[in-house]
């Protein structure tokens, strides 16, 4: 059984960490931190873990943390980076579901978080947990960068467009548009007026119109897969209900010869969580509820010359703790798909 | 007084008709028809309107409707094409809130909604009532095509960047693209599995990426004010809740030299229904629910040549019946604004 | 025009006195406050109220407030109680919308709240603002204190059982059973993590199971309603909705010879605000969504001894904002429902 | 490996039992029937199943049904009555997840679901599937007559209190209350207007108010369990979310020494899917969506002499689809909680 911790375990992402974990058969959860809520049982919390955890929050400053083989922080940007650097050197490896070592240029990761970087010369080791892209690089990592929400749908929607070996590709690289909508999951756990039910219920809007710092972590994944740099705008939205992506995604077509949905079912044939929708066919975030799928769907609408591809992914976990669970299992050697769910609570 | 009729009373533009109209001044009510439930009290089935509606539901048969100085169809497609010939002889001015008379191309027309025209001869006499675009024609029309909920969120989005008289344009006009939401009473109230709460709660889906309806009306809109085709790339997706449309629209910038904020508040500075927010403001739909309004909100994120327009509406008041009585005060000389609520009901 | 003062004006309550006060023919709304927000365009903070609202929120140490006629208390429970005093002496009546005033014996409102109260002497002049059982004192009152909403709901169903005049009575007295429910707004907007949609959406619980404030209001009214001491259990719940309140209430009969539909329709024949159901009608919160209504509906289920009544009113209207409009329209000689909205906006 | 069918297919029920089945080591679904739906693949109408269901919805007259091992009825009530009588003669065992074996009076039962029976011979033999209660006639049944969702939960709820050997027993055996909310996939998935998302969405209402058909399957529950005849009063609402039942049901104590927490405790200690909650703690019914688990609570507020129990569970898995595969196991022989979840998907 490896042994594992979980810091920041009182938010969506800790607790959605828990919900996977108490049934991975490799794995026993040794700790989990709180600094607010150390002493308390995790299922008074969390009472639908109830028969399943008997820990109580510990403090973060615990040294149990130490005896740990791997630590995932589920913690806001700017916790990891603070205390990967000790664990590691403690032979602890760390996985890091915040935006810490998501970005691999400290400047542009500066710029969009806000704060100096703790570990800047960790940004360079940090291998970005997207298994799709880089899964060998995973397997012998010490320290993951757990993909964004956004990043994780939209990037898994684009790569086959972008990837082409032809010469001026399929699509105008320059005018990418990601139109993409989230539950309120994705804001977090954390007392805010702004995501109060009365406030985000029976209502939709745009946010961050001007700039989210989702959008350089999709380009830079698009420029390591591909090469080449993209221009992109990105514009979030927030659906009232509480998980769930959905990306529609727009490019021009520069080449109509590629067939597209032989494109995408051919790039996606091997990977375990990627599954690639019949032509035509009805994509609904419900449909990858509580799983770490990613569905997509490809169309061109009225043959004019645009692509429109549909990604949809549960934010909690394909989005968030599922792909650290998928990237722990690599890690670790252990078969690529444990304890992962691959059927939708449906409805 | 007024004495209006109101043809299909049973959906929810038929009821949102009857909820402004009961508080207009100038209106009487005088009959409201259904096939299916004639000789129901209507406040039997619409128990908000206890007390303020005394009819029943009448056949839609019943001469009644030749008495009335105006009919509102709030029909499904293809029932107004049949009624208004006769109505119209019979100096019964008439108001489709369905798509009958929307396009002046009987083919394209057929072609969409997929049957034989019954009454082509008036389509090129119907006026397109969306007063912010045919105030005066409205005024003085026997016929009018209410639009579509799409189509007056995103016309009114897209007009100011299009109507330039700029040599080169704003925008490139061939490669705009229209990412609508709307809530479920968009899909009218009709037993349908597809929209059972159990179905569409707690998911978001695109829909008809393929090609839909309103993709060739607001192509239609977009000509007749700018006198030029565009290219449009037109995806509608559902959002679980009851009212509201967002429309996000990206188009991709020609000239960098036109302030846009100015530009948006200054077409839309003596229209009643339009409000322009100020730059960077948050755009929710509930902040137009049961609000005659399309709130708008222009953004170039990043400055990287894209602009973001954010167009808000209730689709089943300025999406529809809102709209209609907007155009009825128009067509009977009354005051534009006469009964239509401008305060949204938040939350 | 009537001078109004509004203190606390960024709760749901406040704005929700704005959505109607701005209507209202008779009033002026010349002060609005709140103490982080001073400063803050109203429109700001409530994009629904653009175009008919141009203040500023003010410091709640403003002296405007001493100009008004009426000041509206729409602030946490506690806050009243300690401004009331110098704001009656300034000649300005007031209407508390929370619990400062709402009882009369003042070790039972400090046991149920709390805290010490800071004007116990004008627990005896503060008049319960329900117009249904305290109309002519509410006309002459300089304080009122605003009904709770769940008190509203309750108090409004179960008075005709418990008037009558019979000497047996019409109920068992001791053993009122009272199952409510609300939506989300009735905990106001507060930053709290149990008020999150991803806490409280898709999912229902009890609350307050053990003792609920609004219990020992409910039993006074009915104690000053019927001379009488009642027996009651009451267990709230919250529902994932916004607005609305259900009270299912529950009484054993002990007269079988009553027609109870003829009583509750006698008993509110004359009552603007009160509307009976015919028998076995639906009742849903929506109906009277965004109204000053409360519908009932009387049923005797079985036969068997037991007599079910459902009351539904919108919390912040008719359990809040709304009664204290209608409570200022009686204190001011002006039409009581003068204002107050009685079509529901469905869906 | 047991061969299974489940005929009608397309409902919540059937598409429940799928998600679990897929999931089960000792189960293979042979067969799924759909009179409407035949012929269509069982995945392109529940895309959350692809991957895991190869079959095609067969027509219900398939033969195929006769060579199973067991056949569950997912259908409307009336269906399993007329086909059971000779999947039993070819040695298939049944459980049926509708009413048509519940209640073991014919004229009862006529009464309620107001057809005619169509094999009474067979109400003795059923045994009704709730394992709390009768689990080890279940292990030895032919015919399950799997329990309503309502009645699971207020079943479950109140045995404890009525279970009693006490003389006079613990509470008023006349005048228990159950004032019982559920999800909207309680009604099915039909289609029909007064379950759409916009006319059931933000709005809470009482049904059935005069007479539910899950009251007298309680109390034949009750008088079974107890030997007693009960009075209870039955109140179901509609909640506006998916998924979950609460139930929260009153009594008068007429006996005041009993420590309510450990009788609760002590009654389901040994039972692997009833976990009785501490004290006062918070029960939601997503606490248990997803899982086959009644989670309860037990107050005695403010010590006045009324017991209030709180039950949750997910309609479609305790209250159907769950149980019967818990049913299943106990006939089978197998581990009664193989392939049963019990964490909560939250939120």
């Amino acid at each position: 059984m490896i042994k594992v911790g979980i810091v920041g375990g009182t938010g969506y992402t800790g607790s959605e960490l828990l919900r996977l974990l108490v049934h991975h058969p490799g794995v026993a959860v040794s700790v989990v931190t709180s600094r607010a809520d150390a002493g308390t049982r995790v299922d008074a919390m969390f009472p639908q873990l109830r028969g399943h955890v008997e820990l109580e929050f510990a403090s973060p400053d615990t040294p149990a943390l130490s005896d740990c083989e791997l630590v995932f922080f589920a913690t806001p940007n700017g916790t990891a980076m603070q205390h990967a650097p000790a664990l590691l050197s403690a032979g602890v490896r760390v996985i890091d579901l915040a935006a810490d070592f998501r970005l691999d240029q400290v400047e542009v990761w500066e710029h969009w978080y806000g704060m100096t970087h703790a570990a800047p010369s960790l940004l360079g080791e940090a291998v970005y947990g997207l298994p799709e892209i880089n899964r060998e690089a995973i397997r012998g990592a010490r320290l993951v960068a757990n993909p964004g929400c956004y990043p994780t749908a939209v990037t898994l929607g684009l790569l086959p467009l972008l990837e082409t070996g032809a010469e001026a590709g399929l699509v105008d690289k320059d005018r990418l548009i990601c139109d993409v909508k989230s539950g309120v999951t994705g804001a977090g756990r954390k007392a805010s007026t702004g995501l109060l039910m009365a406030e985000v219920g029976e209502s939709f809007k745009a946010y961050s119109v001007s700039g989210h710092r989702h959008q350089p972590e999709i380009r830079a994944n698009l420029r390591r897969a591909t090469g080449q740099e993209v221009g992109l705008t990105f514009v979030p939205h927030l659906v009232p209900m509480a998980r769930g992506i959905e990306a529609t995604l727009y490019a021009f077509l520069t080449d109509d010869r590629t067939d597209l949905q032989t494109l995408y079912e051919q790039r996606y044939a091997d990977e375990p969580f990627v599954d690639v929708m019949p032509s035509a066919a009805a994509l609904e975030t419900r449909s990858v509820r509580g799983t770490n799928l990613c569905r997509l769907s490809v169309v061109e609408p009225l043959g004019n010359g645009v692509v429109v591809v549909q990604s949809v992914i549960d934010n909690l976990v394909k989005g968030a703790a599922g792909q650290a669970v998928q990237n722990m299992n690599l890690m670790f050697g252990l078969d690529e798909a444990l304890a992962l769910p691959t059927v939708g609570l449906v409805p």
